[in-house]
């Protein structure tokens, strides 16, 4: 212990609130890594949404200063999926997190690749057979990610494997034609604005303008494309480049994912919208 | 990053808990004043509800120690409002909060007025005009809020304005006659109990006494001034003094809130209780 | 202040994340024991539930590292209770938790027996009588609890008292004969799972085999004994030995206390399975 590797762990999880699950892995991280700022960035992913998880942890990734990642979202716990730890020479080195640690089953590539890729990848040693009688995150990830927190190796916690062979989720699907952009919706943040995987290159690419169509399942509505919130009139449904950089579908005080009856996961489409009379 | 202004950075916003917003707001604090302890106020404001977020932080304001209250709810997110740093010299001379970072929407004025009054404060520069593709909490505030507590000089974050030109909410509503108390009800906490804007001050003004009537608008309601709610009888409802020394109408293990039909920002009047062979 | 006791602060509370409550005592424990790692347990136990509260406590206890624990659950805010500091030597020796800070009320005991006993309990000292006017998380508990961390005595915060009358609940109900084990519902954590009190030496003194009966209230189900959730058919109710060492019924990805029609408190009972062409 006397290493100390340094930085932040950062947590992610679908533990909730209710229970004390999130709470007893921050006293193991903080008995394991004393000194250690631990940091919540959520435990609100929602049950079994590796999607959802390893979204918002692309959206976080960018921020992160230097330490480990600790992020736990489970597809059910009865999945035979392997723990493992993650090093992350380039982000270490441009003073982002140098580590990761979590289940093989998606939640990690995403993050992994836009911070500059995995350069080694070790399958966490369990002491028994996976059961219900451990708790991953607190007998399993929390040690190992305190282990590289006070600067052991990679090969120290884990047995070493490809990086290749880690799982990977299915790429968020956004398709372009001329005039047409049609996405997947990523997420529905807190305020009910509607985050797509398109993102402004992709309508330029379709050459759309400011007056467009947005056509879902329940609802085909008028929006506008505009630089800010502050442009959009009482109702109006407006599209924006988001804080992540993403195209998204947004109200003024009121939930664009009401208006358009849309959930996560679901596709809309974008087009022009007609020209006539009507027209905006 | 070696002048430390030192303490803890304290946050109260209305980001909520589902999404990572909170997390990354943390992130960036910790990346950019590392060894700061980060303090969660609350996350939980009601979306666009300011008047409960300024209370919040005046109830809050006078259990901080040193360092910098970082504060964000706002009003809409197209609204055009300034953002803002503040010094509070005598805050910061009786071992209270120095600064404060947050938007000019009315927020900080009356925890700034309760802890010695602004002594200076400058409006943050924003590196491109504001739209949806910034999280001000994460790209705005929470920078300027790091630098601060690193030591940096207020005009070094932002330029220099006038403190009365700060934005203020209207002032909560009482009213004190003769035998008559009216007040908006300020805040109604998880159990029930209801918060008056009115304190014991006002009561004794009025010359209220001990068997009073709770006038609200869908309920007119026999009530005891008590000293603690242990004197309460099942289903009673008391007046007492609550721990932020206002008034505050409370049932024992029952909300009072439910009981007398009101929300925040309703009025309700106090008055005695007409004396008569069914009175208490 | 200069004697530092050290370790961690960590919380456990029924504050809840909508109000304040929680941010305002974390502000107090940075205040007063600057440097202190201050861990949030959960805030989310129950309101009163005093009982959901002690059970949180004694699952998180086994993995907390040296420190003091504030625990408060109270049970009305009106009830009488005294408010103890609690010192546990023997925890201390083994690099558990030294000190427990918490009402009087049967939140600790459990606890404290599971870490090697109460050495020692004083009984806090309070400014003035106990009324609404006073929050006791904030004024009480967690300057108590600062002091226990800085280093000060137990009797420096407290009269000291006997450990034998601190306030006990009622021990979890279970009982054992030949082939059936009844047993209280000691936890339904998020995910639906039941906790029992029974563990794994009650089903073995029961000489309970691999195909069961479980008895609700509202339902009798087939049950089957496994090692990990992997085992489980989709919708087939398990009993399995749990992350804390006790037997509960669990559902691959779904809620078996829903399927059972179960809450915390309920008694259920294990029986053998008949055998028969219709058995499993």
């Amino acid at each position: 212990m006397t290493r100390n590797g340094g930085g932040s762990i950062f947590l992610l999880t679908d533990y909730g609130h209710a229970d004390e699950f999130a709470g007893v892995v921050r006293a193991v991280l903080v008995r394991n890594a004393p000194g250690a700022a631990v940091v919540d960035l959520t435990h609100d992913v929602p049950a079994f949404a590796i999607r959802a998880g390893a979204l918002a942890l692309c959206r976080a990734a960018p921020h992160l200063g230097p330490g480990v990642v600790l992020a736990v979202v489970d597809p059910g716990v009865g999945t035979v999926r392997r723990a493992v730890a993650v090093s992350t020479a380039v982000s270490g080195a441009r003073g982002g997190p140098r580590w990761f640690v979590g289940p093989d089953n998606g939640l990690l590539p995403w993050t992994l690749d836009a911070l500059g890729g995995a350069d080694a990848v070790a399958v966490l040693r369990r002491a028994g057979p996976r059961g219900a009688a451990t708790f991953d995150g607190r007998d399993l990830f929390a040690p190992a990610a305190a282990r590289l927190w006070r600067g052991d190796a990679l090969d120290e916690v884990g047995d070493p494997t490809d990086p290749a062979s880690l799982v990977r989720l299915a790429d968020p699907v956004t398709s372009v034609g001329s005039g047409v952009v049609a996405s997947e919706v990523l997420w529905i943040d807190r305020f009910g604005n509607v985050q797509l995987a398109a993102g402004p290159d992709d309508a330029a690419s379709a050459g759309l303008g400011v007056a467009l169509l947005v056509v879902a399942a329940q609802a085909t509505l008028p929006v506008r494309r505009v630089g800010a919130f502050a442009e959009l009139a009482g109702g109006e449904l407006g599209l924006v480049v988001d804080a992540n950089g993403r195209l998204a579908l947004v109200c003024n005080r009121w939930s664009a994912a009401t208006v358009l009856a849309v959930a996560e996961g679901d596709e809309v489409t974008l087009r022009a919208a007609p020209a006539g009379p009507g027209g905006r």
